[in-house]
């Protein structure tokens, strides 16, 4: 069994991975950088280690140090929690050979689904659907022609060696394609020397849907259903629930057995998720495998009843899974916003200060995941997501009202958040509706900011 | 439907209903006491009325202010919460002849089942087992020995007449019963100068185990289950749990069914609670109805998933019941620790002051009921309960890792708490093994609070 877990990580993550361990009984050592003495990890923790100075490559990403740290307070396990090291195999691997147990796939897990190019073929060899597309490069017009017709449109050309949208077409249908191949190979030839192209199925407007998937070490493998996630900002998740609005239960139950066999193909151990893009008719699409715990794992653990922290916990200590997908039902609706320290009127431009005053609310269907305290001091260094506030009920609908009560109560004061502009997001016909996708926030970003000046 | 709602109550009983409202699209008054001006329930609120000086009777007792209220903002509901004026038949008939629904059993009701003697009359006629003791006062030594050879021993002899503890005797075994008999009925005499005589079982060490029911109007009752509240100091539930480690599941079908026939006997309406004492062989007895909301119902709401303010808005609104018995299913476990403003070392002496830190823990498993924030006075004048703190897992076990990880990470400065006392209280291994009665912590008072002393 594990014993004491260092937790390499800040925030609101670090602080929920903390109380797990607690109420498992298990010690926890927390680790910080200098500009994060005060913080509520810090506090909460059995003993903290200071690993360096604010900048992250001096600290939450010094593997050097935060080994050490392990070492010397005699952990025989570590979290990464998300982002910083969280998804680095050479990380894993050196914890591995420290004798201390990553919670968290393999290393060598995380480097094949870190390499997108692999993660596909692996894919497309156990049966997953990818987004059709060309297998290499392609320089010659007829055969590309050829391969668009098989996909069909519309299609995006992409060029091979480059990014940053320069030769880059979509094509909508047969007439234009010629036109654009020859004009977007030529850019590419002029940006980069090289006028390849790879060419893909161009998925309008698509919903981003992912399944929480657990595995053990003795070849278990369940998913706790879907997260919807469409609601995006510049990539970034805003707004997620569980389940999905969109998904039917054929559709659900096809992609979660889809979810399961890329886990399994891969030979999957602990918490992973397989993210999903689906077009508007269902057609759905693999697009990666994240191999960590992810900040919207909250929503999952409300409608499914499992604990994922304490679920990564135990799966790294070699215990065998505790449900079968026959155990696992989804009850109710579960939404997530993300509270960022940030102004959606100057361009969501992120901000540091002292929380001056602060209110965070309660009360049913209400749980909040925060490292926010009267006082505190947010460093401008880190992710600006300040707080998670997770509502529930028996239907969307219920979900959405406690959401709106509970974003109505809340008070930060002395910085910046996005508090209202999630407020008005609730607020949108599309959103109440369930009808909107990856793009809705970029097209509709006026209407819903105009609503923020309204109010204020 | 109901429209606007007047909560005729303070503190986190008056947020909870408030909040429900907001959920389901009501209007919501606030009503506040001079001392209450800058209380929570009153922030949050749509409206908010003073109804005078901080003295419940000048305020939250003074029908006369209340019905003011509701009348002049429009109000077509009131929910009256628990204490103060929940269980006051005559303030319940005058919201009715007001054309304001009462949330809440009808005025008749409520004095029906405050008439302790009508009560138990009514439930023995309903085959509602209550403690067996004589149907009214008996003078003869003979027809009392009698009466204690039917019931069985011990019994405990009452002056029909007194109170107090004078002219009260418990009687272990028929040998004692004759000088007993006399003793008590010539100190009856002599102090209240009538020597007849009540006689009953004597339960000892009874766990109070109580029954949450919904009624609608349409003669529709069901049972979510118990409520385990044996932990009691002078009568005042301290922490209370659901389900009752105690109870069987042949024991919780049979107290269920009773506590659904109890309700029906009397045609009750709302939600309402069949509280029992049971002894250590598992007979219970019908002790009272609680015709109101009660302090430990978050718990309930916990294990069925029922919001129990909506359902009791939704009966009152005449709306027939939405759940059949056979869909309750109770699932997981919940605790709920009292949070008071009391010092447990000076003899749980209540204070007040201002709270100047505070902070209430989040994460999985926990809902906080309060109506605490940074920098609010907590007035002298009022119960000394300031919050609630409400934990659930999917054992028992879980639950109370839980709570003493919350307990653990609670900062409520500028006023002394019960907070370490409740933590003690979840380290008796007593507790921890489900063993306690109502007596359990007057018994164990010395260490518990040693404890604390200890870690102090």
């Amino acid at each position: 069994m594990i014993e004491k877990v260092l937790v390499a990580n800040r925030g609101e993550i670090a602080v929920r991975i903390i109380r797990a361990c607690k109420e498992m009984g298990i010690a926890t050592v927390a680790v910080y950088s200098t500009a994060d003495e005060e913080a509520l990890h810090v506090q909460l923790a059995d003993e903290a280690v200071c690993i360096g100075s604010p900048l992250p490559k001096n600290s939450y990403l010094n593997i050097e140090n935060i080994i050490s740290a392990a070492v010397l307070t005699g952990c025989d396990a570590l979290h990464p929690g998300f982002g910083f090291l969280s998804e680095n195999a050479k990380f894993a691997e050196i914890c591995e050979k420290c004798g201390i147990t990553f919670i968290g796939p393999t290393g060598e897990m995380i480097r094949l689904m870190g390499d997108k190019a692999k993660a596909r073929e692996m894919m497309i060899a156990a049966g997953v659907p990818v987004v059709p597309g060309s297998e290499g490069k392609i320089d010659d017009l007829e055969e590309a022609m050829c391969l668009a017709d098989r996909i069909g449109y519309p299609v995006i050309l992409k060029a091979a060696a480059g990014g940053g949208g320069r030769g880059m077409r979509i094509v909508w249908k047969k007439e234009e394609f010629e036109k654009a191949f020859l004009s977007a190979s030529s850019e590419a030839e002029n940006a980069f020397g090289d006028g390849s192209m790879y060419l893909e199925k161009y998925i309008q407007n698509p919903r981003h849907i992912e399944f929480q998937i657990l595995s053990d070490a003795y070849g278990n493998v369940v998913h706790l259903g879907e997260r919807d996630c469409s609601l995006q900002r510049r990539h970034q998740k805003v707004m997620e629930e569980a389940p999905s609005p969109f998904l039917n239960n054929d559709m659900r139950k096809r992609m979660g057995e889809i979810a399961v066999t890329a886990a399994k193909a891969v030979n999957y151990q602990n918490a992973g998720t397989i993210e999903f893009i689906v077009d508007a008719s269902g057609e759905f699409y693999f697009i990666e495998m994240n191999t960590r715990i992810q900040v919207e794992h909250p929503i999952t653990e409300i409608v499914t009843g499992i604990d994922l922290i304490k679920a990564q916990i135990k799966i790294a200590a070699k215990e065998p899974l505790a449900v079968k997908q026959k155990d696992i039902h989804i009850k109710g609706h579960a939404i997530e916003c993300r509270i960022n320290a940030e102004n959606p009127l100057l361009n969501f431009k992120p901000c540091a200060g002292t929380i001056e005053e602060l209110y965070l609310p309660g009360g049913r269907g209400v749980r909040i995941e925060s490292a926010l305290y009267e006082s505190y001091k947010v460093p401008p260094t880190y992710d600006s997501m300040l707080a998670k506030v997770i509502t529930f009920g028996d239907t969307r609908e219920e979900a959405i009202a406690i959401m709106k009560r509970a974003l109505g109560e809340i008070v930060i004061e002395g910085i910046e958040t996005n508090v209202f502009f999630q407020y008005q997001l609730l607020n949108e016909a599309a959103f109440v509706e369930g009808k909107f996708d990856t793009s809705f926030i970029e097209r509709n970003l006026e209407t819903i900011l105009g609503g923020v000046v309204d109010e204020a």
